[in-house]
């Protein structure tokens, strides 16, 4: 199973599917297929590693997820499992898909011995943010800002570039690319005309690009750059954040970075809907009332947003600060 | 050198002396006597180390700083050296106090032969905060302040208790301890009505205890916690923080430890008097008007004032970020 999870990790971030890994196994316990999931469109990791061999009868798949049981772009790796006279499966976690659980059951039926919940713990902090998505029917959603040690995000005549240093700015670009989609105020549009594309170190675009999603009532102007994303553009012409985000799911959108600005990233905050926080922090002040963060409405300290740092990275002159809200806080 | 330098160290870092360590070596470069300076108003490194021996002629004395010309509480050490017969003198770094320099000169004079400037950059190093503090005619001032992630102080109501941790909160007693003053502006002193005393975990008084001062023109009401403090009080009822700070020099105060509120910390920072940051940082959110550093008067991104950061740390949940201003940002 340990090795089903290094394949795991090979595959997308993004795409809307997890990322899944299965080796096959003869009766000794070698190993005699690997394979894993590249991502939506193409084989599942039980029907790539199913791929490498003439004949897979009597053999053991180990996989990290339950098999799916559901006909999408490709067929379901329960039938393909059964088909090809596999004897046994092994997994980690249960799939939480509604349309397409059901596949250890599914084995049973057809007689292939089943056996769920192997390193189970492990698997799931890897598919944490695919799990949590899919069992909400709305994205995991990360609120990045950028702000100085005084938490301020522009100079009183609205200037903010650079707050932050080169090292900083390009793991924002990595954040993006590891995104399926990006929110964002109309405000900031308005006011930056961001590209809102996921860049390398020498300004060339990244593989993957998430797709923009504009939040708030008014228009995004004919000529503002989003508008050449090579992703495309989702206007949403609303601020009812839960609306939006369930229409995202809905796309097959499971990560959602938000880039601001100060209201989009108050309201999701105030509403509970921030699962992951990215601040920026950089060894500067500014002062004045240009916050990276506005009101949350939060009268007393007993109802302050505690949250958990899981990890403090040093980017150059900035640190890189991750948090996740602390239940019930 | 190095010897002299850990001796150096075991003196404490406040009462206006700076901390100074000697050693006594014989001809053939043993080490014969040991000493350091423990405080105002005890022996200076070279009178304690010679103390500690019948009969000191021909030796060579090593210590960090240069020895003192100027009769204080004690006898100036160039005299002692000369009383007890030394044949050389090795020191670090030149004294730069106005009335006690010129001990090199007068050792001279007397035929001891002095060598001065022997690992000067090391001694200087951890000497910098009393020596900048000496050249410049007022204290080293360190501004702290607690604030949340999104750069606030207190809530909406005002209740700021707690946003950060016990560990933190013992590090600001640490702190306060290895300060000579804590300043702290009459807006909170009025609002919080703090003790401003140094204390261990278990709430005891710390051996040593800052004096507070009180900046501002309204006075301290006669119930304040703070007239209780075992080290007195300084009411200035002045706003005048560059005349506040002259006159502490002269007190022989030489680290100011500065506790807010945000008027204050602003006003110190607005003023180019902040030598040192002191940040901690919670993993809290609260949003709203409660800013732990209020205007600077920074109009655009390109008048920001940068910092350096020097250390961070991880105290129970929270971060201390320590950080000191790039000269001409
Ligand atoms: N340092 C950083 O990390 C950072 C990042 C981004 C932006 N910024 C700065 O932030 C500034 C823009 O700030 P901003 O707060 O105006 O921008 P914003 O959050 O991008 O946009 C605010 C607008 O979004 C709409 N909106 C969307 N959801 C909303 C909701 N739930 N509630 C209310 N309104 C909602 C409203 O427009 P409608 O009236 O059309 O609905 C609102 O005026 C710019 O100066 C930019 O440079 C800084
Ligand atoms: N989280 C933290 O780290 C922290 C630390 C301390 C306080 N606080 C909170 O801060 C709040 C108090 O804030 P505050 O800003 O009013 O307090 P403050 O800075 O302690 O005091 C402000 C007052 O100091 C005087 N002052 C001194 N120097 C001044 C200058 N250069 N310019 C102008 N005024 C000067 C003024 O009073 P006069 O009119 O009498 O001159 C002014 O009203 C409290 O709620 C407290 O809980 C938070």
């Amino acid at each position: 199973m340990r090795r089903a999870l290094e394949l795991a990790a090979r595959g997308p971030l993004t795409g809307g599917n997890p990322q899944v890994g299965c080796v096959l196994l003869d009766a000794g316990g070698a190993v005699v297929a690997e394979g894993w999931h590249r991502g939506a469109g193409t084989a599942h990791a039980e029907v790539d590693a199913l791929s490498r061999l003439e004949d897979a009868r009597g053999l053991t798949a180990v996989v990290t997820l339950e098999p799916c049981n559901h006909t999408g772009r490709t067929g379901p790796c329960s039938e393909a499992l059964i088909a090809a006279g596999v004897a046994r499966v092994v997994y980690a976690v249960s799939d939480p898909g509604h349309e397409s659980a059901g596949g250890a059951a599914r084995l049973r039926e057809a007689g292939v011995e089943v056996i769920g919940g192997v390193l189970a713990d492990e698997v799931r902090a890897f598919l944490h943010v695919w799990l949590t998505a899919v069992a909400r029917h709305r994205p995991w959603v990360t609120v990045k800002w950028a702000s100085t040690l005084d938490g301020r995000a522009a100079a009183a005549d609205g200037t903010s570039q650079w707050i932050t240093g080169t090292a900083a700015r390009q793991r924002v670009h990595e954040q993006r690319a590891a995104s399926d989609a990006i929110l964002v105020g109309i405000g900031t549009v308005l006011a930056d005309d961001p590209a809102l594309t996921a860049r390398g170190d020498g300004g060339e675009l990244l593989a993957h690009q998430p797709i923009p999603v504009v939040v708030g009532e008014r228009g995004v102007p004919a000529t503002a750059a989003v508008r050449a994303h090579p992703a495309g553009l989702i206007e949403t012409g609303s601020r009812d954040l839960e609306a939006i985000l369930r229409e995202l799911d809905a796309r097959g959108i499971r990560r959602v970075y938000v880039e601001g600005g100060p209201t989009l990233a108050s309201a999701l905050i105030a509403a509970g809907l921030a699962d992951e926080y990215a601040v920026y922090l950089a060894p500067v002040l500014l002062g004045g009332d240009r916050l990276a963060v506005g009101d949350l409405g939060i009268p007393t300290i007993a109802d302050a947003r505690r949250l958990r740092i899981t990890s403090i990275e040093q980017l150059g002159d900035d640190l890189l600060v991750t948090a996740r809200p602390i239940q019930g806080s």
